[in-house]
């Protein structure tokens, strides 16, 4: 007998009704069928990216969207800030090399924020910087940014805002129009609670403006393009057609919930989630700026992460996730993410508990456990069981 | 009630089996499972692109995975000949000029195939074109192209044969090794009969020198990074994981059923198609040089090929696809591509006769019908009813 329950950064567990509408009969995209339903998606989307403007969607994993920022906002021989601090930081600093952009790197220790002073700083020396990189939530270290600073730094500049929501969407609080984030990145496989295959881009006036002028060579991933097509509720190519359709049921799942709600329910979880972590003993990787979607956490001397990974999934089927990187055997990590409820992040602090223990840690039995209790119970008031 | 039979090319119909895996619970990429499953997957692709190189797995439309072909084999400046004929041999055309590679067109009229010697004689102009970039079937016109001559010509040459085989793997011989094409582009929702969402590509010895050369810039789609990843069965990005998982089953299913018999198939389900639009007075649209996988029809005078494409769609569920670009309103393509049986054929014509005489056609009721009987009964030995 084999039971498994899923709590990694993505892909993140999918609820049955998504999971169910994928194996219903394929349609064709050029249908008014299909033509409704990612209509709704598309207005669906909006709400879960706090936006007016259009959210686009590609067929790609959520490295294409950043892609596309990167070549639709610039122009080779143009400068933008990267904020490190991660696997996914780098990877903003990779791209703009990839297109001939010059990275202002402004970096972080792992397991540290940056400080949004420091952005602000290289922005006042330098009025020709044209973009800005930025992660919501660094999915390799937990760490959680402070974008709203990020972008009050921003709006009297000439850069643009890009921020890489993949790991946040839907689980951390991001007011995109409020905060004057111009462009905002997600995938499908996180908070959005599908299998990975969509990723998404939303753009201000200011970004667009950035658009029309870019230079970069781009054709599948041309904003333009797909700016074009979604006027007529289109895509300039085949879209991942049975994912959008299980799209649409979970976005339907948030609207029902509620931004605010969900928020608070990941913040709970989270917290459960260290507290937890603290009681057994453990040192959290990110203590200063944990995210509310994901927590890192050291490995415990003598314990390699990976081992540890390993063994609550060969033995308790419970899938957590290894440290990335120059983090590899040296933490790992929980997610409270998507469609993840109480009971799921009781059941992950148990059985890590017993795999620590059989590994040869010495830790109390159960104080996890009480402590995650202890959370949830002072939150019942706030947050219900269940979505 | 409602009761569709698709008939598009692509989507084409995904067998149960496929959509039942895709609603199993999502499991992570970085698993012994899953790479069991990804090993299994990529070694099948092998089989049906006959090749004894890697074919690498894209989550993209296929488009993706031909921008693949043009930014990975070139570098600007570059001169590639780009066979047109068609909406996607224009395609080509596009993506090289997104990169400042200059296309060097050889057209054909739409509906017909090119003649490879025009390729050749081209070819034997200039020894510094790196590409020769073509079309195994044009799904626009439904033309097939002689891939095998076009193969002897580059042979010699410097050039590389890059095939956009989207709309044809699965349907069409395409012999990648032995007739020497260097690179071989597919997407998933056509003859691998799964959703769209993955792309696919092969490279000859010859075609990863051209990469080892290739100054365009790339991130999403480098084949450098995909090809050192696929060394650990991994991906540089996360890929859409159920899509995978899915194309497992049909991949199975095609290597059961052996590609000869597939092949051949799809030639008699062509050869019935075709026969009964003739004795149902209807006029091809490309008949020197048909594909097995989709059949253009001219519509008929007075008759709109979209309003009749609506028409069978709204009355009788069965989803047709129109005419594309310039050929809108004036031909319908039925497919017979991937998941599509006899009795598939024989449903879409018996209503295709409806629905004209509906639309006042004056046609004979059932010409249609009997003649493509005619067709499967003398080939009843040869081909199974049934896949």
């Amino acid at each position: 007998m084999k039971k498994t329950y899923l709590m990694t950064p993505g892909p993140t567990p999918v609820p049955p009704q998504a999971l169910l509408a994928m194996a219903e009969p394929i349609i064709h995209h050029r249908t008014p069928e299909f033509m409704a339903i990612f209509k709704e998606t598309c207005d669906l989307l909006k709400y879960v990216f706090q936006t007016q403007n259009d959210v686009i969607t590609f067929t790609s994993s959520g490295t294409g969207a950043m892609e596309a920022a990167v070549c639709n906002l610039l122009s080779p021989g143009d400068k933008a800030i990267c904020v490190q601090g991660g696997k996914f930081g780098e990877r903003w600093t990779e791209l703009c090399k990839a297109y001939g952009i010059t990275p202002i790197v402004v970096d972080a220790k792992w397991g540290t924020a940056v400080d949004p002073k420091a952005v602000e700083a290289e922005l006042k020396k330098d009025a020709s910087i044209q973009a800005v990189f930025t992660t919501l939530c660094e999915t390799s270290t937990g760490v959680l940014t402070d974008i709203r600073a990020i972008a009050q730094a921003t709006k009297g500049h000439n850069a643009v805002l890009a921020v890489d929501a993949i790991s946040g969407l839907g689980a951390e609080e991001i007011k995109t129009d409020e905060w004057g984030v111009d462009c905002v990145v997600s995938g499908s496989q996180k908070g959005l609670m599908i299998p990975p295959g969509l990723a998404f881009i939303s753009l201000s006036k200011k970004a667009w403006e950035k658009v029309e002028k870019s230079k970069c060579p781009k054709y599948y991933f041309s904003l333009k393009k797909a700016r074009k097509a979604i006027e007529s509720t289109d895509t300039p190519f085949t879209p991942a057609i049975s994912l959008v359709i299980a799209l649409r049921e979970t976005l339907r799942m948030m609207k029902n919930e509620g931004l605010d709600v969900i928020f608070n329910r990941h913040k709970i979880l989270a917290l459960a989630t260290r507290k937890a972590m603290e009681a057994m003993g453990l040192k959290l990787f990110a203590p200063a700026a944990p995210s509310n979607g994901v927590t890192a956490v050291c490995a415990p001397e003598g314990i390699d992460g990976e081992k540890l990974v390993k063994h609550m999934r060969d033995k308790y089927g419970v899938g957590i996730a290894g440290g990335q990187a120059e983090l590899k055997g040296k933490v790992f990590r929980i997610a409270h993410m998507g469609y993840i409820t109480q009971t799921d992040i009781l059941t992950t602090i148990a059985v890590l508990g017993m795999a620590l223990a059989e590994m040869g840690y010495r830790g109390e039995p159960g104080v996890g456990v009480e402590a995650a209790e202890e959370v949830l119970l002072e939150g019942r008031d706030r947050a219900p069981a269940q979505p």
